[in-house]
């Protein structure tokens, strides 16, 4: 089973438990845009990821955004899971940034395997501390890097997601990924634009300068 | 043993895992003020507090502070145990901020548990996902609340700790906790004694107006 391959404990588990888990993962595709987990409205389960693209954000009361991770192929969302781990108190949302396919692990069924293998569960544990290790590198950008180191460290990283220097993407959307004012990004990259760093045309962030950047990133 | 009612999981383990933990762990006292957990320096172990008051905080390459987390009586340090898991990608800092008792159990006699006990691992996942909740929320305020907000729901936060309206804490502390700088913590101080809030003295900030407070932290 191909499965197999896209869960790295697998072959720590007992026949019996591998069974409980093939007979109830459910191959599922979905669309560019498509919610995939509405903070603790969801329990979908452990999503293997086959190929796309997730990105994980937080939600303020007023609607504003900021991303807190991103997935893509052979990761695993845990968060879309949150029901089975009760010390979870907070709200996370995912949905796909590209066309993506997936298996779903229904919820309890990973629990319960879970809960008799202690392999599944220090891997379980592995995930965890990989997401709070991404959480953690956020929440220091917010809190020490100024707007526009944040914001060159943005683009360089959309270039290496994208593999192309001609972003499509709005300055609204840059603002969500950014946890800031679409003015603010806007401010940002016509000034990097005036120091030659970026080439801004409707619906598009061109980058001009990777060097530039990479020097204001750092 | 005593030590059992600190840990929640006991019963679950057998009586040979029992053994291992109960021989290896050790009793420790340390002063207020005592460094526990020195980013990826140290790795003591596991930490179970009997009494006392430790804090988790992160730092910036600048020196800037802020609080994570807080724990207290019966709550269970992990990070201080960071070094058994591998994709704990990031510096904690933890510190004393109260004479405090302990039980510390060495890194590897847990991991040696935890690798073979699921409900042990279970039980240590649950405790990192408490930790991610806590530091989630300190993304949340730092992200989408105003430093009023914040200052206001510190102080509140300090009085239900301390046990008095009168807290000994200087300016500088505060925005060590908050990861601002101290003149910012200053104004708005000076701002809530002017609304009758607090009255400020050297080294003391007292609360006069606890309901004012907590509309405003709301």
């Amino acid at each position: 089973m191909k499965f197999a391959e896209y869960f790295p404990v697998w072959n720590k588990l007992t026949a019996q438990e591998q069974e409980i888990i093939s007979s109830a993962a459910m191959e599922r595709k979905v669309e560019k845009g498509t919610m995939i987990h509405n903070g603790s409205l969801d329990c979908s389960g452990l999503i293997l990821i086959k190929s796309g693209q997730l990105r994980a954000y937080m939600l303020s009361e007023e609607g504003r955004e900021i991303t807190l991770y991103r997935l893509f192929d052979y990761d695993i969302c845990l968060f879309s899971a949150s029901c089975i781990m009760q010390n979870i108190q907070f709200e996370v949302f995912i949905e796909a940034e590209k066309d993506t396919e997936m298996w779903v692990i229904p919820p309890y069924v990973y629990k319960s395997v879970m809960d008799r293998s202690a392999a599944c569960a220090n891997y379980t544990n592995e995930i965890m501390a990989t997401r709070f290790s991404d959480v953690m590198w956020t929440i220091e950008q917010v809190m020490w890097k100024s707007m526009d180191k944040r914001l060159a460290a943005f683009l360089l990283e959309e270039i290496r997601i994208e593999e192309t220097n001609k972003l499509s993407i709005t300055h609204e959307k840059i603002a969500n990924h950014m946890g800031t004012a679409r003015e603010v990004v806007t401010r940002m990259l016509k000034y990097f634009q005036s120091e030659g760093m970026v080439k801004l045309t409707r619906g598009y962030v061109e980058i001009t300068d990777e060097e530039g950047l990479e020097e204001l990133a750092e």
